[in-house]
């Protein structure tokens, strides 16, 4: 019987290495590639993507599901093995319900959508864009129609990223979220805004490489098992568990490369820890996009933006840039904390971070639901920046041109971001119960007994579990925004000095 | 009719990016993979080299090979199209005939080998590579016995590193070149050598670095469709026509940098001027190796020892290295030039390279003729060093185990290098009838007249004619070793004052 599981098992580890292959392909494309092989490398990636998904949808991946139905039955329902024929049954199901027509017209419409989103953004310009926008949210809700029925319109695309995650919880959990930290930043703004002149300066690119290295060994990212280059945009990438790349950009105007590595390192020490018994399998990777966010994020601001970090981290921030030798630690902090709402997501800080995901979820939502349409999505997402933020965008592209999610398809991604913040304060909570000195350890730049509780806890599991089902298993309850504004309203009150 | 060419063309456009795709994990591997890597990359190069091959010798090729052979009647022969349905039945027909069973077994026996190889050469040991070694050959002569009858077993290695050239014809130029190169050797011996202390120094890495960025751009190395980047063995590889990297090792030992980045722009000079109308078949890249060598040792040494480029270059070598101000060019020159009979293939000069050459030839023939017998091989080995450069190799790593080629299973590969030499003369012969100032160009650091000169003549065509068909085409003669062994004499006489 184990033999059909074994076939099995070979069977999707050669699309597990297409789809690797696949990442090479990208990663190389956006530290190294000449612009002027943009055309042949759409190609290769487009043919190895495609290959992948054929090799895994073949018929014989579902007959060896359904041999493999009378093993997995005998199995410790917690083995690598039975968690792998779950995750396997359920991807199949799904990708085998999305007819081949339609993957090739949202490639298209993707592709061209890019372009078009592009041009607009740099023209600032939404109409340039907006009928390729209409386009692809009208293929997202036919994708959702391969899911019928659902509870929500919502569902099948949320599932698509964080699996098991409904909308209806989703809103839930931002309606408790939305009036507290409103209230918050509208206090935040009543009080002086602390000194940030240290961070008007001059940041030699090489030493902020430098310190990015450093910080990134620090806190446990494994450079031989992976390595960091310099990108546009940064971000993870797997190709083995022993191969895990992270990428920073580095601005001399600002000193950002620092907490952006420290993000970057953060989903990689995730990856690099998961279990080597998953390797090449579909459990061989974080469990869904919230739970890597809470990893990333938790690493970047719960600690990186923390005092006890920087009791341990700011005398070597200084050595490589003596200019802040007369900037006290204190002033140092509040600077990299401060609140300031702005129109960029990726530029918001803690405080403000997740009215920027609310909104795009909200508006997501409106117009897959028929109640917003896409000529008034400028409009729409003005109105609520106003609202949230109390902030109007002069031009689209500071507005809904910003990100380029929308433009690949990926409708139904940015709630996994504010999730991954409440996880990160869950997950920190447990951790600090478990182990009271870790403060004290972040001090002294041990960074060990942190890191080995959260790859015994959370990653070493990889896919294995569902995500609820995990942060269940890590936490002892389903996703609760709770600890988040605790952590929030603790912070900020005591920076801001609110009462 | 044409309906069944552009099916053909789709099929073997899908093996030919999976070509591309493994040399993108192979430079990747070389480049910048962290060494834990290399279990799952081995995976994910065997799996896409596989695919390639079985994508290529699918029965599906076969029968439109087939039904294309109408539609090649009525074709120019000259067109791109009559020439790639000739190349491709070419290789179809060749990789038919080698059973799966024996790619499996010939892949397994290098791996192996190669392992054996490193842990040989670590201990300069030949008894731990000599069984592998044995296999490797059996195996080689298998592999011949594949294309059965042919006039020597060697002709089928050959043939798969330079097609349509014999081991008659390779003999038969060697027999001309080995007594006339064994006599210059010797008068050089004779005669006091050149002043060399200005190579014996340190070398700054960065500077070195930016000196053969500085030189392969000047020869025309196009960086916006490649990259240079460091890697132990240097090589070049082509992802698409426009993605030709190439790599250098730089140490601050010696100033070889330089003229092995040249070496290898010259590679990618070729590649790169390959007809755009080529892409995504197997004309795509250049004819053979030798005729990829003739461009590449033309660029290092024709070009890059020459008192000419010297005149232009040695300025910019003297303002990166102020040492050498104080050194003359003549100077110079001559140390750049200077002749040693040494172990080392790689580290050869001009006057002695070919012999190392020969020597593995012939080694090589008599192993397969069944006259040498591998245990044997270091003592013939040695006899022959003492032979034709009259030293003895201490051990075996400095002797019969210093390449990699064999343990690959690379027989056939080696005289490729020196035909490439004797081919870079006779091109070099041709350009300067054509463009008589082409001395005073180089001076100037002109190179586009030789760069476009080649590109039409000879890069252009990429793989579309066979190689010694196309060296008739550029030169108007077969392979001819006079002009090389004229160039020797001329440059060495010169150098060493030889009567």
């Amino acid at each position: 019987m184990q033999e059909e599981l074994q076939r099995l098992k070979a069977l999707i580890a050669e699309s597990y290495d297409l789809r690797r292959i696949t990442a090479v392909l990208d990663w190389d494309q956006q530290v190294n590639m000449p612009h002027a092989a943009a055309e042949s490398r759409a190609r290769q990636t487009a043919l190895v993507s495609r290959m992948a998904h054929e090799k895994f949808i073949a018929d014989e991946t579902g007959a060896l599901l359904e041999e493999c139905e009378a093993v997995g039955k005998n199995l410790d329902p917690e083995s690598d093995d039975a968690c792998l024929l779950r995750v396997v049954k359920r991807d199949y199901d799904r990708q085998c319900k999305v007819p081949a027509e339609y993957v090739a017209e949202f490639a298209h419409a993707t592709s061209a959508g890019h372009v078009a989103w592009e041009k607009a953004k740099a023209a600032s310009d939404f109409k340039l864009f907006e009928s390729s926008l209409q386009k692809i949210f009208d293929l997202r809700r036919q994708y959702s129609g391969f899911f019928a029925p659902y509870d929500h319109v919502y569902d099948p695309l949320l599932e698509e990223f964080e699996p098991g995650m409904k909308t209806a919880a989703v809103l839930e959990i931002f309606k408790k979220v939305r009036p507290l930290q409103v209230e918050l930043i509208k206090a935040i703004s009543e009080r002086p805004a602390p000194d940030c002149k240290c961070l008007s300066n001059h940041f030699d690119p090489h030493a902020q490489w430098e310190l990015s290295v450093k910080a990134a060994a620090a806190i446990g990212y494994d450079f031989s098992r992976g390595r960091l280059d310099k990108a546009v945009h940064p971000f993870t990438t797997t190709f083995s568990l022993n191969d895990v790349r992270i990428t920073t950009a580095v601005s001399p105007e600002t000193l950002t490369a620092l907490h952006s590595t420290m993000h970057e390192a953060g989903h990689a020490i995730y990856e690099q820890n998961v279990s080597p018994s998953l390797e090449y399998t579909q459990l061989a990777t974080g469990a869904s996009l919230a739970i890597h966010e809470s990893q990333s994020r938790m690493w970047e601001n719960i600690v990186g933006r923390s005092r006890a970090f920087l009791r341990f981290f700011y005398p070597k921030i200084q050595k490589f840039f003596p200019q802040l030798n007369t900037v006290s630690l204190e002033n140092f902090y509040q600077a990299i904390n401060k609140v300031t709402p702005g129109f960029i997501r990726v530029e918001a800080d803690e405080a403000t971070y997740n009215m920027h995901v609310m909104l795009r979820l909200e508006l997501e939502i409106a117009i897959l639901e028929g109640n917003l349409s896409v000529n008034d999505l400028p409009a729409a997402w003005n109105d609520k920046m106003r609202e949230y933020l109390g902030i109007t965008p002069p031009n689209d592209a500071l507005g809904c041109l910003q990100d380029v999610h929308w433009s690949a398809g990926l409708v139904g991604y940015f709630p996994t971001y504010a999730l991954g913040n409440m996880i990160s304060a869950q997950i920190w909570e447990c951790v600090n119960h478990d182990n009271p000195q870790l403060e004290q350890q972040i001090e002294q730049g041990n960074f060990e007994v942190l890191r080995e509780w959260l790859k015994e806890k959370l990653h070493r599991h990889g896919r294995k579990f569902e995500p609820r089902d995990l942060i269940k298993r890590v936490t002892g309850s389903d996703i609760d925004p709770e600890p988040y504004l605790k952590y929030l309203s603790n912070k900020y009150s005591e920076i801001y000095g609110i009462k």
